[in-house]
């Protein structure tokens, strides 16, 4: 049973190998089909250009989204280590999956923004991974993450090439999708023994820190997220400028929210470390549109307000009524910021800000993208619940001894001293 | 009365929104008045071209100075936490203000150098929070942002436009302005009650570890904070080169003299933390001129030693004999360097390495910049003052439980085991 | 005794200031011999054109490096801190000692490529630090940067130059060179006091999260690692391409062999932090090549998998029966995977994947680069032997007290209650 998860690793690797010595090109310039433009720039120019946007993305997926996660006392290691186990098979699943849906039959020739979509094709795994951390081990992740990016690709190319619907930062397709699949797993696998809260379940003072370099990393770098692969010109330009004032004026809302709601006035780190990034959500959807400065911010105040009202009062409720555990409360970072998105999308292009779209494209896109999640989302738990993954039993959720060697200090660490010598998993990992 | 922080925050952010929407449009094509230049560049080009060195000093903004500042034992989430408030802030309210100083009656045409002016704007802001630091409240911080970076646009008007004096690297507007106007603050909020210290006024090994994230992304991209504004071609590849080799000498003079003012040769983490970033503040001025590489790693070697050697005398004179109590030494790190940067500029312009100016329109650069400073702080600190905005008692300073919900965790921790359950503000945050 | 430090980094630093007076200068448009190109960018332009991809490598030399040695309980100061100092004094020197070998007499002229360059070259010393790390002192490794860099410098020239071997992400010249280097030093200096191991040479749950910033940011950056020196072009965007993918591939058996080998299936951190990185290594020498992607991805995965198995079962042998105490385990990241470079180069070079190259020069190169480095190394470690520079003794290795101010919280901290006020050195300090 032990063997289980590396040799689905192993496997998965050559599988990724075999199907990219099938399928996979380097783009060279035998490869460019059309004349040289007028600006005389080939793809491998444009590829240099774009790059250092590819990295600001880069480091959101695999700093920023694995740092985020660490605040949890004693989940750390699982965090920013599955994220970057996930991130990596994902990169190369969709690069294959993204490439065969675009390529029409011819090899994929990766250029630099198939290796962005790579990248944004593992942040929708990556957000579902948020709504399920702690309770799900690193197999069945490897096994969501082959799920959910087969099905975000289908869904990235219905809203792109069918409805024709426009979405450069991703609000519909990347947040909310992952966002309500990743719900709708955590529904599947929904742990009544959890109900009650566990105890590992909380963060310790230094883990809140380490989650502030996840929050500030993707909060720096998100216009670069919203702008990589806008078309190049005002359009690139647009997506920059929005989402820079967006996040800006949803730090202020969500500080004063986060003080509103709670006890005495105080600050809650939760809300801090995440409602602080919606405003770069919401605005996506219409970042490229010539939307006006101002109403970006006013996108970002309301995300900002909007997400932390979410942590307070909806989580909670999502928990007991619906049974559904947001662990890390991606409902609020990435799932009502996108319907936000999808929503100021459609408000948008019926008021003319964009000609690309119409506003019946629009609404079709975002309901695909949340319906698609779900009924993926569940299929998913489904395929997740079958005994053969293993899963962590009750008792050993949010606890990287788990998965990790546990080295001689932990005996003596007093943040450790609990539960020790218990990680049994069910059925085993 | 606890709604005072979270009702400024909101109404601060209506009143942005609002004077976007009065001021400030995109760069579009046809804004642009002149014919496109022989280069065939167009504006939105060259946004592109400057968006790496814009993230890199974003980094620098929000990682660098937020983690800097998280060396305090029990302060790290205001540490950073504030210094995101408050730089999400000042980088809308930096927009407005030097937009309109620029404008000259027309709209605001948001371009990349606006950008990078705004998170400048916001710099001199974050380096004043660093003498103040745990001394004061996020709701007196937000009343500092707006009255800062008025004064700092100010002040960087007169420099710019009426004495002609150049300041590349803000060595006088941004890092002696900044100083100056923090330890004038400092000066007038000073608490007798903390003459002796205070027993949060300590770090532990972790969060020196915090800390250091903070210095090192500083100190990677200060090439890039000193040459993002500089004139394109010569000037801004001198900037990077001058500021490169710069940082790289202070750190040896910086490792040396902390050894040897320190008791048996050992390093100080204060030192390393702050003092191997002055050879960038200290080259600022001069950084775009032709002052040969070898006089960079002169003026670098000499700030680095001028630093330490600040730190150990210096600062325990301020906070007994001045009754100036600077939390971070922003006096050591940007001060004196600043000061330093202020006369190489004098000496280097006297010399002929820049034609742009003349050695007294720099003095008196230099000179308005202390100043007006001064005078801004004295001002500022009085209005904070005012006890209509509360302020942390004596002995709830440097603890981020006053303005931080606490979590369970808090009780279990060593760390945090005193003075718990003291958390009374005066008069009320 | 305690001045040598301080007095050899200043002198050190006098040394270069004065070297830089001679032999350095600014490139301008002047020193531009040939023609402008017929694409019109003079260096300047090209200057910016790199800009981006060395600030990668700058984040990698001075955070990833770094922080990736962080992982000790009680050496976190020493890691990142000694690991800046030496990297300032590297760049200036590796600046001088590389630009010397390829100026031919002329004045070295600063560019983007000397700058990437002066970076690399502090990258073999920043290797080699890992196999000492926790055993020698901060003189020490002043010296020791002075002569590795020298060596490799040699050895560059002569693998570039004489061979006209192709290494375009130096596993040869830097990871293999920086590997044996390191691994030859540590056997001179090897301490059979410590052969049984020491209390500090072990992590605690934070260090090991500190190490993974490290690890973030060098997995990240490594695609601009191995193309930053590339020719413009396809060879460029091949090494960003192979390297990117070459990753993604080692990720998944680095997990998969980690669990493999480990009690119970679990996975090891060390593993994590170093065998993920191993891939980038591996495919250095080709990544420029046309290799095919897929072809990258088998490199990577075989340098996970060898990573993995150098730590699981070679690191021990080593210092069990080699008597070569590897710290950070260099051997297993930067020695077998840039083995592995090498002789992919070899097979690549014969199956016709480069013309710049032949099998022979390129077996030629491994031999040089491993060869010079055992032999330097050697030197070096004699010379480091010495006793006049002083080393900690067995009982105060990998213990940052012995370099660093102690504070107060020292006292109260359960992690350093052990050994404390016994921080003498052999002979001194």
């Amino acid at each position: 049973m032990r063997f289980k998860f590396p040799l689905m690793a192993i496997g998965l690797e050559v599988a990724m190998i075999t199907l990219f010595g099938l399928f996979v090109q380097y783009e060279t310039e035998q490869n460019i089909r059309q004349p040289p433009s007028s600006s005389n720039s080939t793809d491998v120019d444009r590829f240099f250009e774009l790059y250092p946007l590819f990295q600001d993305v880069h480091v959101m997926i695999f700093v920023g989204f694995g740092f985020l996660m660490t605040f949890l006392k004693k989940y750390g290691f699982s965090s920013v280590g599955i994220n970057l186990l996930i991130a990596a098979l994902g990169l190369q699943w969709g690069t294959l999956v993204q490439g065969i849906l675009h390529s029409h039959g011819q090899k994929i020739h990766i250029g630099i923004k198939n290796m962005i979509n790579a990248d944004f094709s593992t942040a929708t795994v990556l957000i579902s991974f948020g709504a399920v951390l702690g309770k799900i081990s690193p197999l069945q992740m490897l096994i969501m993450t082959i799920i959910e990016i087969a099905v975000f690709a289908g869904n990235e190319h219905l809203v792109a090439e069918i409805f024709m619907a426009t979405d450069i930062g991703a609000s519909m397709t990347i947040h909310a999708f992952g966002a309500y699949f990743g719900l709708a797993v955590a529904g599947v696998l929904y742990r009544s023994g959890l109900r009650r809260g566990h105890d590992n379940e909380e963060s310790v003072y230094h883990s809140d820190l380490f989650a502030m370099i996840g929050t500030l990393f993707l909060w720096i770098f998100w216009p670069s997220f919203n702008s990589a692969i806008a078309e190049a010109g005002d359009k690139e330009y647009r997506a920059v400028v929005n989402t820079y004032f967006s996040l800006a004026a949803c730090v202020l809302t969500a500080y004063a929210f986060s003080s509103l709601v709670e006890h005495r006035g105080k600050l809650d780190m939760v809300h801090i470390q995440n409602a602080t990034l919606a405003g770069g959500v919401a605005v996506g959807t219409c970042a490229d549109m010539a939307i006006h400065p101002y109403i970006s911010m006013i996108i970002g105040s309301i995300a900002g307000m909007v997400s932390v009202l979410g942590f307070k009062f909806l989580t909670p409720v999502f928990a007991t009524k619906l049974r559904i555990h947001d662990t890390c409360g991606v409902h609020n970072l990435h799932g009502l910021p996108g319907v936000i998105g999808g929503l100021a999308g459609i408000v948008a292009v019926a008021l003319g800000a964009s000609d690309m779209s119409t506003p019946a494209m629009q609404a079709a896109a975002l309901g695909s993208s949340i319906g698609i999640a779900i009924v993926g989302g569940l299929i998913a738990g489904l395929i997740l619940k079958l005994p053969i993954w293993g899963q962590p039993s009750d008792q050993n959720c949010y606890d990287d001894s788990v998965f990790w060697e546990v080295p001689r200090w932990r005996e003596h660490d007093h943040h450790f001293h609990e539960h020790h010598g218990h990680n049994h998993l069910e059925p085993e990992l």
